[in-house]
């Protein structure tokens, strides 16, 4: 017998999304983020409506295989459970990267959804100007992830790798082992510890990546 | 004592979003969508990258009340518990206008989340067309459910009013009411009956509304 109420809570949820607006700050070539009304009620229009504009890498956001293997799936072909289900908070001490000795006793477990909490969230967001020295996974880090077989990982700047580091090797690991990438979060309201997660990107088609909401549950 | 697993469902969310493509059907004035790569792998560039430009009522959407209210709650102002928990899908006959006869018998109560299934979900989202004469709630049947108080309702094509009909005086009853709205839903894969909803927009500050995910899983 089906049960007959809901078992999703409705409170208690914390936004780990980045606001969107004009001028926010975006990854280095592309286009700025333009949201502007193109009606306005105070100039007597009957309503209001706005456009934006933006890449489909700013802000909360998630990757698909597509933003580096060719013909990789798009956003469209995430499965849900990818960015649905229990995840896990972990707090980075290490300013400057993310390294295995600083994963490993976490005792990361194949499935697993993973959110690293970084000097990022605080130090990176109330700026608009784009931080190159931000916290990124190194290398082996990620090598390290692709053998647990995590299912996905967050990370709480713009890119799982380092600025002219190791962008381009750590996305196609990730992307090519079914590892799918949100990017963008600020876990600043949030710390280390077990959470109910959804992350829904927008349903483009084809997309290399989409925006994305990112809400938490501590459970 | 706190639980310690998700209670959050990974699998079996049905997307009743509508796949976002350049081309796209949107709402007469709006701006064209436009989903362009800017980085192309098999140019030589070093990954996949888009821009996104869009209205903010294109596509699955909420409706913020700054879009019809000045003054009004932005987008960022909104209470998940209006979005995620149990709603209601109403399959509705009439092809033309959803009227309050159809609606009474549902015994729609305080406080639900109502999406309401017309000929729209079939009919209008196979063409780039702009359909005029969409099915819509009629001012009686909005009256009626801000009577109800229902916290949200959602509908299967661009507005919960009809083309040049009652457009301003519905969005204005329901957004003064505290009421959110889900509008551009395609509930073609669904059925009559109660399911878990989560509808995450984006994080856009001050925003009159904006592009949104929309799943649910049957209950």
């Amino acid at each position: 017998m089906r049960r007959r109420q809901s078992v999703i809570p409705s409170e208690g949820w914390i936004d780990v999304s980045v606001r969107l607006r004009s001028g926010m700050v975006h990854w280095p070539g592309d286009p700025d983020v333009k949201i502007e009304r193109i009606l306005k009620m105070e100039r007597g229009d009957h309503c209001n409506v706005s456009t934006i504009s933006m890449s489909s890498h700013t802000g909360t956001h998630v990757d698909a295989p597509y933003h580096f293997i060719e013909n990789g799936d798009g956003i469209h072909d995430m499965a849900f459970t990818s960015m649905i289900g229990q995840a896990r908070v972990i707090e980075i001490e290490n300013q400057h990267c993310i390294k295995p000795e600083e994963l490993k006793p976490n005792k990361i477990r194949k499935g697993e959804r993973v959110l690293f909490k970084t000097i990022n969230s605080k130090r990176c967001w109330n700026t608009e100007t784009f931080v190159e020295d931000f916290v990124y996974l190194s290398t082996e880090s990620i090598e390290y992830l692709v053998e647990k077989r995590v299912k996905t990982i967050g990370v709480d700047y713009l890119s799982v790798g380092g600025y002219i580091k190791n962008i381009d090797e750590v996305h196609k690991s990730l992307l090519g082992a079914g590892i799918w990438i949100i990017e963008g979060l600020n876990l600043s309201r949030v710390s280390q510890g077990n959470y109910d997660l959804i992350c829904l990107p927008l349903n483009i088609i084809n997309g290399d990546g989409a925006p994305a909401r990112a809400i938490l549950r501590p459970i």
